[in-house]
C-alpha cells in the first residue's frame, strides 16, 4: 500500500475511476442478461440487501441466480454514477412493460476491486401529506 | 479554468472534497436546525425535488422553510456519503419518535460550490413477493 501523501492521492484517483467503470459495467451487464459478464464483477461472497423487504442474498451465484428468476421484461437506464474511493452510488430509472421506477443503489468494492456489497433501495410513489401546498409545485 | 491534465486532475479532486464536505455540512446543518447555516450552502434557485410525491420547491427561501415546518421531532443520521466532481449521493438514517426510515438523497453543486439541485428518496417498507424465498434471509 503507497502510504506518502502524493501516492496515496494518486491511489484514491484511480480507485474511484475503477470503481465508477465497474459500477456502471454492472448496470450494463444487468441490462444486456451478461451473466457471466456480471459474475465477473462480484466478489465470491457479495452480499445484496434491499432494506426495504428485509432481504439479503448472500454470494455471487445465488445473486446472479436472483437475476436470471427474476420477472417481468426489465429495462435499467442508469441516470447517475456517483463514485468516491471504494464507494458508488447508482441512481436508476427502471422499466418494467409500461410501468417505471426509480432505484438507488450502494455499491462497495472489495480491496480486489469487485463488488462485495449492494444496496438496492425501491422507492414507491406515495401521497404527499397535506400543509405543504403553499410551497410546493406538483409535476 | 485549468487545462491542462494535471491541472484538471488537481481541480477534479479539489471539488470532490468541497463537494463532500459540503453534503456532509447540509446534513449537520438540518440535523442541529442551523437554518442559517442551511441557507449558506444553498444556491438561491435550488430546486428540490421528491419525484415519489412528484413534489419540487423551488428557491432557496421556500426550501429552508419547508425543513423549519417539517413536522416531528426528526433526527438523521449520516450512514454513507459518495462525492464526485460537483455530485453526491448521501445514504441517511432518518429517525421521528420511534419510527426508523433511510433516505437516500442525491446532490448537485453549482460551479459556485453551492448546492443547486436536491432530489429525496424516502424508500417506505413493503412485503416481498413470493418465489424467492430458497435464496434470500430476512432479518
Amino acid at each position: 500500500m503507497v502510504v506518502d501523501a502524493a501516492g496515496s492521492r494518486v491511489h484514491a484517483v484511480h480507485d474511484t475511476a475503477v470503481t465508477r467503470q465497474t459500477a456502471q459495467y454492472y448496470v450494463d451487464c444487468l441490462e444486456r442478461r451478461d451473466w457471466a459478464g456480471l459474475a465477473a464483477l462480484l466478489a465470491d461472497d457479495v452480499v445484496y440487501e434491499m432494506p426495504q423487504t428485509r432481504e439479503r442474498i448472500r454470494g455471487r451465484d445465488a445473486f446472479v441466480q436472483f437475476n436470471i428468476d427474476y420477472p417481468g421484461d426489465w429495462h435499467m437506464l442508469l441516470r447517475q454514477v456517483v463514485a468516491d474511493g471504494s464507494l458508488a452510488a447508482l441512481w436508476l430509472d427502471v422499466r418494467v412493460g409500461g410501468e417505471q421506477m426509480d432505484a438507488c443503489v450502494w455499491l462497495e468494492m472489495s480491496d480486489g476491486g469487485l463488488i462485495s456489497r449492494i444496496v438496492d433501495y425501491w422507492p414507491e410513489p406515495y401521497d404527499p401529506p397535506p400543509g405543504r401546498e403553499h410551497l410546493v409545485e406538483r409535476w
